[in-house]
């Protein structure tokens, strides 16, 4: 069942899958000639200068433990530009002493027991997709560092028809995950933009986001129950479709971020396979008009699947569009009824409110945005080999200040960009996701780097980004969770009374403080 | 603003609405005649033997408060049958020593204040509304007790149209919040029976549940934002339509029960007001042909607004229906567009699984099935004074065991009601509320009481039912909250991991114990 096919150690996905040739060429071919440098080489892991192991585990777990220094190299770092472009440097200074592949929660239970006694941080890894820092060892508390991959404890454990749901280790993948439930006729229909390199378990520890706009795209909201290990024990919930009998459990964990304990199972609310689809492309003069419709759209009950708007910038980019205008990308689906009513109501709401039908046809808009959404951090990743600064970061924030926030963030961002890059670069901004009584805008940077100073360059751009988000009201994060690169800005949006709670938490299921430490926490 | 009528202090809502005459007469005629006795009075304030006040708030504070007789008793208990029934035997133990209605958040964080420094128990007082004992003093470990009614906070404070949403004071009962909205066209939408007893921080401290059957009948869904008050600190959460920045700090005050603060205020989404509505009766041979078509309905996406499921004997009770059929009442309802479409198709899945369209008109079926739904408690309180036994409970669980559930409840409890009252009484079962992954049935005995034994009788009952739940994997509670009456089986539901988490949150928030002691906890 597992893929033969290499994973980069560096960068995103499958080594064969990379950018190169002459879709490297058109790709370069768009930018300005002088942000372009020469192409960095991927250093061989075998060159890399990696700290030796510090611990070595017993018997009992070391099984399942490895330190092949490509699997330590491959597991220092999540996803994030500062994370590829250090890579690229050869700088693996946070590299895992050892990296476990536990096979059995009994494992698992075992490799917490030993790092307990001996002070060895311990990072729950599922795809590595993190671009929040979040399984990367910081610090100096701990006398070694063991990456907990997850990724052997991939079963869909048992499907319940009647219920239609799903008992699905924590360590699948997307893909084989849904390839468990499509025999059945069911899918999970999570589908964040990692999809192929994200697990259940990393789902849930950071409340990930699916590709669809409304309704069913919170992991969150499709948790029946969740099974979770921590050095004080085994948390069970049991398998409700809703409960009032005090705070929910699985709330509480969903977010932990590996903090209070390893996700190893949980039971999830799966779905029918969609056989009624219908969607079209609508175009706005600007974002501000386009928002203004996707407001109306959201509060008007028709729960569209998607609901994209992409900024002119953003439909120049990644749907080659060249007239200049924002792009609503409007779809509905369902298992069950046709949903043409749905779709022209919607389109008559967009229409309404100054939206017009894209004189191309639909299926290409919607086909082209969609290809080039799953290529692009393979794209990111040729363009950060070649000299270019390419990050994402994203939002969640309430309508009443959705304009105000899209605007200063793009005018802000680029002051910052042309402060730092010496020139403004590309800021384009999307909506993902979207609320009856909010948004969750998303920006892509695209600069010349600074050779040399690319971490610091991308800190700078992003503290100013995350200053304006925290002042406007808005969320440090809407899917990409805090993770270390947050830190400051989640404790500045935290009510200081839930941090008490975090907290004491923390000290009862890990005494130690050895789960995950850096993150969520100072 | 506030309502003239008087509040009866022993039972359910205005004593002016309290089931007399001729309506009572009716209502006894249905019993079997040997359950019925004398009816029992309504003890007189002031013949009751009140235990004097043993604390006396100092003068910061002491302008809110009342220890005024008819008050205290009146926040004695909650509305279950076991708090009416010793009401009405004059069985005030636990009376509180003060009632305090504060008008500021400062007089809260003043009197909490107090409360801490001299071992006052505090209990968050909304509408007193609680069936689970949530609201009653129970234990020795403190001086006093302050029950803490937030009536006087009954203000929507602000709305935001662009958002949709407002921020309103958690001492507003459902009609005081639906009059400050329906200027603006909106509603909160949140019907839960106790709608006119009931307030928004009562909802929230309980994750209470509305009148409809999917989607936005949770409180817990309407929440942008929180603030609570705790002897710790105030806890403020940011407005936001999402977020995936660490745990939820809203979902553990939800359910918390007031155990962890008192929320004063919160954000709420708001509705608009609907305009389409449709629904239709359909009929069944039994409750489970009814269940497989409901599991369709909540399978197919369609929603319904209305899904509200009677067996045979709750139909006979309370729909006046005679022949013998389980009934389903299913609706639609949108403030956007119409929805005849969406009830046709859930009919046609309704009759493929067997069910049949109801002969007598729509409209009557449901209206006499909704008034007597807002009259159940006036009923239950006329039927508790004439010797009879009146108590509901609910429940959660998948579908792969709601059949189980349905079916063990209904013979465990009625064998249990033949051994304690000598006869099986009447069981009564109902599904509420309706998941993709299962349901939610509530149930009501009615049975004759044992005089001066009623309260042991209903507690071996509930306790009978209790065990059924928990065993087959059900949830305590669906909307009732735990209170202290749920606290055993609680216990056994709640994952011990979550129960330390649960104590050391409590412990930061409120480490002298005084907010609402033996709720949730042991």
């Amino acid at each position: 069942m597992r893929s033969e096919r290499v994973r980069s150690w560096w960068g995103w996905g499958f080594e064969d899958a990379a950018v190169g040739g002459e879709e490297r060429a058109a790709l370069l071919a768009r930018l300005p000639p002088h942000w372009v440098t020469d192409e960095l080489p991927v250093p061989r892991v075998g060159d890399l200068d990696l700290r030796a192991p510090r611990v070595r585990p017993p018997d009992s777990v070391g099984g399942v433990c490895t330190v092949h220094p490509h699997v330590r190299a491959a597991h220092t770092y999540g996803k994030a530009y500062r994370d590829v472009i250090r890579a690229l440097h050869g700088d693996l200074g946070a590299v895992p002493d050892v990296v476990a592949y536990p096979e059995t929660e009994a494992q698992i239970v075992d490799l917490l027991d030993w790092a307990g006694g001996a002070n060895v941080a311990v990072i729950p890894y599922g795809g590595g997709s993190s671009v929040v820092g979040g399984v990367e060892y910081r610090g100096n508390a701990h006398d070694a560092v063991l990456s907990l991959d997850l990724t052997r404890m991939d079963r869909v454990l048992e499907v319940d028809r009647t219920s239609r749901a799903a008992l699905i280790q924590a360590g699948a993948l997307g893909p084989v995950l849904e390839s468990q439930l499509a025999p059945y006729g069911y899918t999970l229909r999570h589908f964040p933009q990692s999809f192929e390199f994200s697990t259940l378990g990393g789902w849930l520890a950071t409340r990930a986001g699916g590709h669809f706009a409304m309704r069913h795209t919170h992991i969150d909201d499709f948790v029946e129950a969740m099974r979770v290990v921590s050095p004080s024990g085994t948390s069970q919930t049991r398998r409700l479709p809703a409960s009032g009998a005090g705070p929910s459990p699985d709330r509480l964990f969903l977010g932990s971020e590996g903090t209070l304990g390893v996700i190893t199972q949980a039971w999830l609310r799966l779905q029918d396979r969609p056989a009624h689809k219908a969607s079209r492309a609508v175009s706005f003069g600007d974002l501000a008009t386009g928002l203004q419709a996707v407001r109306a759209i959201a509060q008007s009950g028709l729960d569209p699947s998607n609901c994209r708007l992409l900024d002119e910038a953003e439909a120049a980019v990644n749907a080659g569009r060249t007239d200049g205008r924002a792009v609503l990308v409007l779809g509905f689906e369902s298992a069950d009824h046709p949903v043409d009513g749905a779709l022209a109501r919607g389109l008559e709401i967009a229409r309404d409110h100054g939206g017009s039908v894209d004189a191309r046809s639909t299926q290409d808009t919607v086909g082209d945005w969609r290809s080039a959404f799953l290529r692009m951090p393979y794209v990111r990743d040729a363009l950060v080999r070649s000299g270019v600064l390419v990050e994402t970061f994203e939002t969640a924030c309430t309508w009443d200040v959705a304009a105000d926030v899209c605007d200063s963030v793009r005018s802000g961002v680029r002051a910052a960009t042309a402060e730092i890059c010496g020139e403004p670069g590309l800021l384009t901004a999307r909506v993902t996701h979207v609320y009856p009584d909010g948004v969750a805008p998303y920006f892509t940077v695209i600069a010349p780097a600074r050779a040399g100073g690319e971490v610091q360059t991308w800190d700078q751009i992003k503290a100013a980004a995350s200053d304006i988000l925290v002042r406007l009201g808005a969320s440090i994060t809407h899917h990409h969770a805090v993770g270390r690169d947050h830190l400051p800005w989640y404790e500045a949006q935290r009510p200081e009374p839930f941090g008490y709670i975090l907290r004491a938490a923390k000290n009862s299921l890990d005494p130690q403080g050895i789960l995950n430490p850096g993150v969520l926490f100072d």
